[in-house]
């Protein structure tokens, strides 16, 4: 079997995939602030080079923001091998709170811990580690066979942190470049750190910033305080009035779209067993803090939310300033379910804060991306080879689950390319992506790769 | 009259009194921000120096934070002439959002503008412009008389923008070298830019820092939005509720020791005209935004506030991230009347949030000072003979008014010297103390300096 062969070369070649990646995690990719602009495109650069080196016809594509970077191999003339797409992120979030960390996020570095090795650093789990499982994969194929298995593409963005601003024009752009039979993300996770599974269910997202503004300057509260609005106090006013008592959504028309669960869904998340508190557990919680009446997997997969990502307004630094600030501000993202569409979100949260301004009061608002929620078909021939691939690797029962998380480019695959998308991802709970001392276990490396190989081999043997 | 010799001497070196003032204010001396602690020292030295120039025995007195400055004049041998100190600060607010600022804060200079000419730079207005002139006037009388009028103590404090910590433990340890027949204090203003006044009713001050945390680390909204619960809507929802739909606060015993305004004090005020509407036009405001059945006047001077003076948690850099963070965070302040206490205030705020905590969350409070409202006796002999220098010198009846601001040294006067105080004080609305291009009207500190004079003066010739 060849594909045993392939997987020994994997075990054999880790040490070298895993200097690869800490080589990769060295790079600041932050997207989201422009002091890391020519740090995301030395991140594409490497890319590119490290995709040439696989044989790709690997390029650099140029966006009004970070590039991306698109790759393509031919792959052997077999008739019935799918064309498959792969898509993966190299740019990562901030680093912010920085004194939290154990260690420069931008110096990775493998780990010893009561819970096996892992890969410590900014991007180690969030994507790069996970993308670089897939070019692993291939690597090892490679070796052993002395081409690839199908027809790739690989497309990597740059921007997936900072709300993907070039991703549909490039999408549209290049349509007929990117269109394959399927697409592969590696953006997700193992559900409960050990179920291998490929995610059918992902919730949207409109991301939303917030100024309300009341005095033309900031105010001396000594002098002012008492008469003059205070518009920290109405933003709370507004935040703390976006829930009610049973942490159900203010905003009129929020809810429109948002369908009831399937019955039989239902029973297969039950079967999962989902061991909320454990989960609220690793990070310090112990209570559901969603709408009253649902279960906890509801509240994280198919339940819209409206968070606070971000507020700020009047003296934030060390000791005390009594100003009355002129103005206060807040980020604020909303996750979409079903069929819930995010301009009438972001419209209706706009009216809502609007009807509540007083006089002397205005609100601004920009936006920070938007996108709907996605449901997979898993009517597409790839999906069970892939299930069986992963159930095999991971030797447990590979499952379909929902994610709370917003990956809109699996949407937008099947919006703006017609083409049906495999998300199958290797990140366990406690990788902290997103805060500080995010991680990557080994294992999750090691054995994303292996699965990628199988799952390589079962799409194309299957099909071949 | 010896004193048109010394308001000439004013006039005539109002150019040099100006570019001394110039050099003080080139001095950072931002008292909350560690960061400038060499400058606060500095600001000290070169008042010390100045105080030495005018014949006092001045010397920098060091304390755990920045030092006080202490000057004394013994003064002639005449009978009755009362020992007067003078009281002022020369710290300065914290300058962000620097951005708005017109030009370099801590690089003065006079500007013409529609209304006149006026001192452009932090702390013009508060305090150092203000406390120059009455260092001013001693030096016009020194040059005319080869002496000052009466016994004198110069008491400058280098804390007053960040709490006074050093205060009260400077004041009890040296209490028999500051104790005085009376206090003058200038860092007051004109009643509406153009009334002469002397504050006999001050607002006190309880400042609060207070950090409400969640989980045990910052979150992906992604991952954990919808079950796990954000800090940042709590402290919401406990902001919002802290005034009710009158305007009211509500937390329990907030009110225990608000008296009820005189009808005396009432009808003195209505005589004042005050005009809200400008007074709030001025800033972009038009709608009093207090009790709604108060007047402004009471609002600004005889009615508590809970102000939210700053306010900070989760991603607050450019672009978005999609964090749900393990704190949020905000600086909230009390404005006192009557016979509020400081303390119980503290801890009923304390108590009426730590209540409202739900599972999973915990609230920790740091404070920034507390100080009670103060309320002055004009029993003092040295009340009237002021007012009548302070009408002199403005052509216009010179009136006893509340202040909104809390000055707390006035009720540490009392309270620790058993020393009445006056404060008497040139600002203006429009001078934008603690805000962005605050200046001081040429005319303020003229005026200010010849007010001063006329009331040493008034003070010594009528005891004398």
């Amino acid at each position: 079997m060849t594909i045993e062969a392939v997987l020994a070369r994997i075990d054999q070649a880790l040490p070298e995939a895993t200097d690869r990646l800490l080589d990769l995690l060295r790079i600041p990719s932050i997207s989201t602030d422009p002091a890391y602009q020519a740090d995301c495109d030395r991140a594409a650069d490497w890319l590119v080079s490290d995709l040439q080196g696989l044989g790709f016809d690997a390029s650099k594509r140029p966006t009004p923001g970070h590039p991306m970077v698109v790759a393509h191999y031919d792959g052997p003339e077999v008739a019935d091998t799918p064309h498959l797409l792969f898509y993966g992120h190299y740019d990562v979030q901030p680093v912010d709170p920085l004194s939290l960390w154990d260690r420069d996020p931008f110096d990775p570095q493998i780990e010893d811990t009561p819970s096996g090795k892992v890969i410590r650093g900014r991007g180690a789990s969030d994507d790069k580690g996970q993308l670089m499982t897939f070019l692993e994969a291939c690597r090892a194929w490679r070796a052993e066979h002395g081409r690839l298995p199908c027809r790739l593409t690989i497309f990597l963005e740059g921007e997936e942190e900072s709300g993907s601003p070039s991703l549909i024009p490039f999408m549209q752009e290049n349509a007929q470049e990117l269109r394959a039979d399927v697409a592969l993300i590696c953006d997700t996770g193992l559900f409960q750190s050990r179920t291998p599974s490929i995610v059918t269910m992902l919730r949207g997202l409109v991301g939303e910033e917030i100024t309300i503004k009341a005095a033309s300057k900031d105010l001396h509260s000594g002098m002012y305080g008492g008469l003059a609005m205070n518009p920290i106090r109405l933003l709370s006013q507004i935040i703390a009035g976006l829930h009610d008592d049973t942490g159900r959504i203010t905003v009129p028309g929020f809810y429109d779209g948002v369908p009831e669960l399937s019955d039989e869904m239902r029973a297969q998340w039950q079967g999962l067993a989902f061991d909320h508190a454990r989960f609220l557990g690793d990070v310090g919680l112990s209570v559901p803090a969603g709408e009253s009446d649902r279960t906890p997997l509801e509240m994280l997969w198919s339940r819209p939310t409206c968070e606070v990502n971000g507020i700020w307004g009047g003296y934030t630094g060390d000791g005390f300033k009594t100003v009355l600030p002129a103005e206060a501000n807040a980020k604020i993202s909303f996750r979409l379910v079903g069929q819930q569409d995010p301009l009438a979100i972001r419209e209706a949260f706009r009216a809502y804060v609007t009807a509540q301004l007083p006089a002397d009061c205005t609100a601004e608002f920009s936006e920070h991306g938007d996108s709907p929620a996605g449901q997979m078909s898993v009517e597409n021939p790839a999906f069970e080879p892939a299930r069986a691939a992963l159930t095999e690797e991971w030797g447990t029962a590979a499952a379909y689950v929902g994610c709370g998380g917003s990956i809109p480019i699996a949407g937008y695959f099947k919006t703006y390319l017609d083409m049906d998308a495999m998300l199958i991802g290797f990140a366990k709970d406690d990788d902290q992506i997103h805060s500080p001392n995010e991680k990557y276990d080994l294992q999750s490396f090691h054995k994303g790769i292996r699965s990628w190989a199988r799952v390589l081999d079962r799409l194309t043997t299957e099909k071949g």
